[in-house]
């Protein structure tokens, strides 16, 4: 199967490139070929006038089924959020619920430009089968709280996951040890948790120093700040690591993490609707550690749409500067691709478009008002474009959606399946 | 002509009010009647099933025709994006230009749920002529700088501004009188411009207080605060006022404004991307400030999409406080409807939906993977909301999209004017 996409400007996100017009060949799987003409014959051909191609977005940071509680507890001071409603609900799901909210979440993700996603949750075997289906890329985790016991069942559920799902759906599932975060993990199976990833050569998702409040709860548990708490358990020895949030890092806390593979999802949506503060990505940047954007999921962002999060991450770190020239358009889309795609240990394959990477691109129509005249691509996409904007959305070779319809998920299906289930998971709450 | 929408979750906007299903009659430009169950016979009818009706967006600070300089300028320093930007392009801006680019605002406001909104620019003529072609509601103000004269001329264009065009295009337009800010409105031609509204009974629409540095330049030139500049000069006593930003005040500042006529236009966005602050919202309004929203022009915003304001204002105050509960849904909604209609001294018009009020109105499709599923409306429109939602648009009884189509602009001719016009304009820069 070849496709051909003709007449489109190219945004390849590769450091050395600008914008260009042409056109691109898509055979099997993988990109065959860019370049300003190609005249190669091909089963299907799509007309890119007025569109621009780029990499599919990387989400390095999801929860997916918690799409189901969106709208569900907004505005409300974190503990009353978490306790009562949060937990609660989640408590009410069952996994059938789980497979739907991740749809759910995979149909808004599709139609806002992200082709691969870094989600942490329970009930993972539901979530994989979502994404067999709906044909995106993942990096999956079952996520290990080791509060009152020994997390017996959720590693055997985590062990579960890798061995059904690591490398399976052509490919395009992956998968990571999940311990939850520093409060959640104690010493004992944090280190256990480590060792294990090393003898299985698996990556490592875990939150981060996401609330003043987790700083002060390490504090006080260890006499350590979360970073450190974690540097000193090895976790930034030997693993790849991918750490969501890393709000409150102070500066000795940036050079814990100095050096490490793997690096950070920063969620500014999230952390700005639930007041957690501004992470100090130029900071991190600055020191050589790779920063990447996630969208948290929808029970506490409300939406996942990637541009979202590219407009929101570049805004906070201007006001925080105090600097408009802080962290520009090229650099936070970079963070939504390629950066992204280092911190899901998949920059070999997708991030960038390029001739042998999988085809994991996106189409965006750009004769909207909102998005005319085009002075400079790259700077409508970060502050002018929203997933709305998207036209086209392709992973692994295969159009998922075309023209705004989406081709894996039947919608009408979908919305009537998470209206009941969400109200029932509610009901009694 | 009788229009009946039927079928559609209603959100009034009024104080006492919660979202409930219902029907709502347009006749002629006014609401003739909102209620659960209505048996009218009409024209036309709008099937409103998966959908919310909500009042048109006030959009309370606007420089339309700078829709031409998008992406020309970003993630500069401040001071280059004025002098080797900005200034430089509007100089080589024609009256045609200026049309062109306030329809090309106004197409992306209506295409993202704005009816009416607030103008501060030159050429006022052009911008009226686009308004009364384009149906919407607007307040227009000349800009006036008096810094190398007396600004003769530009207060002829103010008056005639006044004299050709308040109440006109079926009175969707009003205009008020605009000193541009503290900086470039020495005192004794500040006092005259306020003289002269107050003799005319005209509102005044100002910038205040947006950078740091407008605060110490005042500072330096008059040993006052920029608020406090204002304040003795008289403009709080009598009249109606629309401060722009207001970013940088102090309480004692705020003291000043406090029981003003008229209010602050807030506009995050613009204030985020510029790396200005963050406006103290949240303690303007509990000393009575009414705070409405506006998107500044595009050529410092980009997005003039309202949906992106309301976010960002909600983002932005919990961020400042440390606590999610700041600001909630339904403030912010309110803020971006009838407190923005009372910035515009048009809330006896529009900003609610009320039968006698003006119908203003537009129709926001949830039927969409990430506004399902509604757990509670007004959370939705604030955090999962955006401007590509709008299905329909409605202002003075007269529809000006319909399922995304705009039925006053003819967008095709609008993109190659801008296109070719927005080349010009910039090409020796």
């Amino acid at each position: 199967m070849k496709t051909l996409i003709e007449n489109v400007v190219i945004v390849t996100m590769k450091e050395e490139d600008r914008p260009y017009r042409g056109d691109i060949l898509i055979e099997g799987d993988v990109i065959k070929a860019l370049s300003p003409h190609l005249t190669d014959e091909a089963d299907e051909r799509i007309d890119g006038d007025g569109m621009v191609a780029m990499p599919g977005l990387v989400n390095a940071h999801q929860h997916t089924p918690m799409s189901l509680l969106k709208g569900f507890s907004d505005d409300l001071k974190l503990m009353d959020w978490l306790n009562e409603k949060m937990l609660p609900a989640e408590a009410n799901m069952t996994p059938e619920d789980i497979y739907w909210g991740a749809k759910l979440s995979m149909a808004e993700m599709i139609r806002s430009g992200t082709t691969s996603f870094a989600d942490m949750y329970i009930h993972m075997n539901e979530i994989a089968t979502a994404v067999a289906e709906t044909g995106m890329r993942a990096s999956l985790t079952r996520g290990l709280v080791f509060l009152e016991n020994d997390g017996g069942r959720r590693m055997e559920e985590a062990l579960d996951l890798v061995e059904r799902w690591n490398g399976r759906a052509d490919g395009r599932i992956t998968t990571m040890l999940g311990p939850h975060a520093p409060y959640t993990c104690p010493p004992d199976p944090l280190r256990r948790v480590i060792k294990l990833a090393e003898e299985m050569n698996l990556p490592v998702h875990i939150h981060l120093a996401e609330t003043k409040e987790e700083v002060m709860v390490i504090r006080e548990k260890y006499n350590e700040t979360p970073a450190e708490y974690l540097y000193h358990a090895g976790l930034f020895e030997r693993l790849h690591v991918l750490l969501a949030h890393s709000v409150h890092l102070n500066r000795r806390d940036i050079g814990y993490l100095k050096g490490m593979r793997g690096g950070v999802s920063h969620n500014p949506v999230s952390n700005l609707k639930l007041g957690c503060g501004i992470a100090p990505v130029v900071d991190m940047i600055n020191q050589g550690i790779i920063v990447g954007l996630g969208t948290d999921g929808s029970g506490s962002a409300t939406t996942i749409d990637m541009f979202e999060e590219i407009k929101a991450a570049t805004w906070l770190q201007k006001l925080d500067y105090g600097d408009p020239s802080v962290l520009p358009a090229r650099q936070v889309l970079r963070m939504a691709t390629i950066e992204g795609a280092k911190l899901l240990n998949i920059d070999h394959q997708a991030g960038t478009l390029e001739v042998g990477k999988k085809a994991d691109l996106i189409l965006i129509d750009m004769k909207k008002p909102h998005l005319q005249p085009i002075h400079q691509v790259e700077s409508l996409l970060v502050y002018g474009v929203n997933g709305a904007d998207v036209d086209t959305t392709i992973v692994n070779g295969k159009v998922l959606m075309r023209n705004r319809k989406l081709l894996t998920i039947n919608e009408e299906e979908l919305f009537k399946q998470v209206s009941v289930r969400a109200q029932r998971i509610v009901e009694n709450i």
